[in-house]
């Protein structure tokens, strides 16, 4: 691995584990047993770094949700599909959870980074409203324009605003991955009310498996522990 | 006023339009026109003035959400009682917006704080539940326990990071009483499905109450601007 993305991988987990707040350059360096100034060379300073953690981010995003495929086929898929989409959710919501810890913090500090921000998450949510259309199109969600906008949105802030809210409920504590699929069942309640009464039967397989999902990193957790 | 009290006067003021993070002793100081030495006098750090803040935010509560009043006759009410909480909510909301704002990072920072934030909220989600409870048995909300359960709690998630999600969406702006208003009709959203048939008439009528109450403050605030 170069060193630039070692150095990468080493703040990344840092921030997660300790909190972005709490660490610095220095931190990240003698985690690395490297000295300051060599790290210095790769990064100008901590704004660096998170702006480069950013770009990884938005590359994983592209990744996940197939953003760069300009098909247009993601937009297709039933309910399989939201469970693929609630994976990657989970999973990004996991490994940079630092982000979503302390999002109204980190942007305020950095109008790039704000900005930045926005154009990571703005095709997301094209995508997003794409799918929901299309499970419309397809008789498995029965909401008007405005309901489905509604949705939207409030599934938005419930997710992005997880780990936060999990951290306000175990203060000082560490949030586990178990905790992090626990949006899963949340986003699935604001949907149901919507669900066509033939779909629902899917979509509690669908929470069946996010349930299992949860208690295997449960017990693989309390394995590491 | 007390010195004291015009130094917490101050610093809510600062901190709500300026980010808690921008701001330090020294500003507040400043702004009030007194030596630093004399802030010193009154409070030791910037944490002794947020946990005074706390302090004033938690007799808030217990006034507007009457805590302080064991007659229990609060849970009772209808819907109006529930407009009357909302109207309570977005008020404090907005008075101490920053504590919303970047409420991960203040609790982090400091135990005693955590702490006192969970002693605050927890008499508030008792009274929520009873209140919940109590419209359930009128009637007026048709859901199980499972359902009401998942309906506190995203309620509870929404309304606290409400601030926070605001800031997200319009980056390096502030916000106005009007966007804090906005998160009534989406906790309406949430319920509608649960609400009873005959209900529905009621809840439209409070919807459109807090949508001119929200149009009045964009008002006052173009006046003010």
């Amino acid at each position: 691995m170069k060193t630039k993305d070692k150095i990468i991988h080493a703040a990344i987990e840092l921030f997660n584990l300790q909190g972005e707040q709490n660490v610095t350059t220095n931190h990240i360096a003698a985690h690395l047993g490297m000295s300051p100034g060599n790290l210095y060379y790769h990064f100008r300073n901590k704004e660096d770094i998170i702006q480069a953690i950013f770009d990884r981010y938005a590359e994983q995003l592209n990744l996940l949700f197939g953003l760069d495929d300009n098909s247009g086929s993601e937009s297709v898929g039933g309910l399989r599909t939201s469970m693929r989409y609630m994976e990657a959710v989970v999973g990004l919501m996991w490994q940079f959870r630092f982000i979503y810890e302390n999002l109204p913090d980190i942007l305020s500090r950095d109008v790039v980074m704000a900005e930045k921000y926005r154009q990571i998450q703005e095709p997301v949510y094209g995508l997003m409203t794409r799918h929901l259309l299309g499970l419309r199109a397809q008789g498995i969600l029965l909401a008007n324009d405005e309901d489905l906008d509604a949705l939207l949105h409030l599934m938005k802030q419930v997710l992005i605003f997880w780990p936060a809210y999990l951290h306000t409920l175990t203060p000082g504590g560490n949030i586990t991955k178990a905790m992090v699929y626990g949006v899963v069942p949340r986003v699935f309640f604001m949907f149901r009310p919507y669900m066509a009464p033939e779909a629902l039967d899917e979509l509690r397989q669908l929470e069946q498996y996010f349930q299992d999902k949860a208690s295997q990193s449960r017990v693989k957790e309390g394995v590491d522990a």
